[in-house]
């Protein structure tokens, strides 16, 4: 198997479902952003059932950084409302799996990690808005650079639930000042997808000690003329799975997620 | 204790807080429109927590006559996120109980009921968009004439999760045509409050018979350059766990809500 910038290039344009395929098969386990242009892209949870009812009412608590667009039934690899034939075994192409709260490895399907006790969460993802930021011409500095997004560990605490708790996590993109309001509504037309910023400014406000030192991801520069905005960021979820240190999680790899049949406005929902 | 039209007239311009001691303390048990103006007021479903998972997840895939705005913890009786010290045994006007999906009576408190097995799940309300209407000069039909608004069983179905089915129930609006456009813009930025209609027009396209002889409520004439207009109710979850014959259950009486400190735009949230 080989996973190419070729391969990623063949991949674009192709539907939703193809690019599932690609991925079921083994063809492609690389980042899914620019591909099946339209679609839902997800932030995943995959927990066992004795922990899904506290993760969903923290998710609901803490809808910006958990926007829930999905739930399987108990035991069930399949997530029939999201498409069809999304078989979250394979179909995603990387995981992360978690034991006692420990990183254990990534891999590329995990069949034989199912089991019947588990319960997949899909979440928004902001590739969402960015498609929209970029529609209308608010560009998105990451992108431009073929960067990662700059997440940051914050301040902001979370509502808990059972086990779940902590801070929240924050992705950063500059915008030139003129264009925040159009940013701020923009974004803000897409609850499920982590909508509105939930602060602009000093970075210092929310307890980010250096811009240009994220926690995850590429910095990427503030310009002269341009803001940082921050919002809320699916990194949040997997950050507090950990924490919460569950016997057995799993959830996709950053930025290798889980493309849906539906839209990403959710229109056709 | 009372609970006549001058006690409804003395809770208007009351604030939230207020309204709720009034009913905890037995002063006030009837319904809550137009109480508390601009909070959030919810329906209800308070179940044991063996059925709450399936029912979130039932809520998660029919968002629109579902919108979850809190879960309690189990057997926690204060809805904690939705304001200060709301005791959800004692602070909503009535309650309907049902054992074995059968409607065993309508009570005023269920201090005497209360389990630490139970999950409560508040739900977002039609007030909210009945609210934004009459502030946007959309006339409210049903209010304007003092009735409660038609309910309807439709043949949309829902999507199930567990032991939870059924068809949707539909509110039906009387709107004028140079105002349709507006009603579904404005009643769609409260996609926590049912969002926008479902449908409009021939009443048989969802399988409503007639129009002037509603399931719940009383029917209101469509005038002439009207046209009906059909929203989610939040009466579909009540129907739907009394089809789901839980061994007990308990729901607001229709009309008679939680009223929330939070304000019905969750923009405090």
């Amino acid at each position: 198997m080989s996973s190419d910038t070729t391969i990623y290039q063949d991949l674009r344009g192709l539907s939703a479902r193809e690019v599932r395929m690609a991925i079921r098969e083994g063809r492609y386990d690389r980042h899914t952003a620019g591909l099946a242009a339209g679609k839902l892209q997800c932030n995943l949870a995959i927990l066992p059932e004795a922990h899904a009812l506290d993760f969903l009412r923290f998710c609901q608590r803490n809808p910006k950084p958990c926007p829930v667009v999905g739930v399987s039934d108990t035991g069930d690899a399949f997530m029939r409302t999201l498409g069809d034939d999304i078989d979250i075994r394979t179909d995603v192409p990387r995981y992360r799996v978690f034991r006692d709260g420990v990183f254990t490895g990534e891999v590329t399907n995990i069949t034989d990690l199912w089991r019947d006790d588990l319960v997949t969460v899909a979440l928004g993802c902001s590739f969402t808005f960015e498609n929209a930021f970029i529609a209308n011409d608010i560009p998105v500095r990451h992108i431009e650079q073929d960067k990662t997004v700059p997440m940051y560990k914050t301040n902001v605490a979370l509502t808990p639930a059972g086990v779940f708790a902590g801070e929240m996590v924050a992705t950063m993109r500059p915008i030139r000042e003129d264009r925040i309001e159009d940013a701020y509504r923009i974004s803000g037309r897409f609850p499920h997808a982590h909508g509105a910023p939930i602060a602009m400014g000093d970075p210092a406000d929310i307890g980010i000690a250096d811009l240009n030192a994220p926690d995850w991801g590429d910095p990427v520069a503030v310009e002269d003329g341009e803001i940082p905005v921050y919002w809320a960021c699916g990194v949040t979820p997997q950050n507090v799975l950990m924490n919460a240190r569950l016997p057995f999680c799993i959830t996709h790899a950053p930025g290798h997620m889980l493309i849906a049949d539906v839209s990403e406005t959710l229109e056709d929902q």
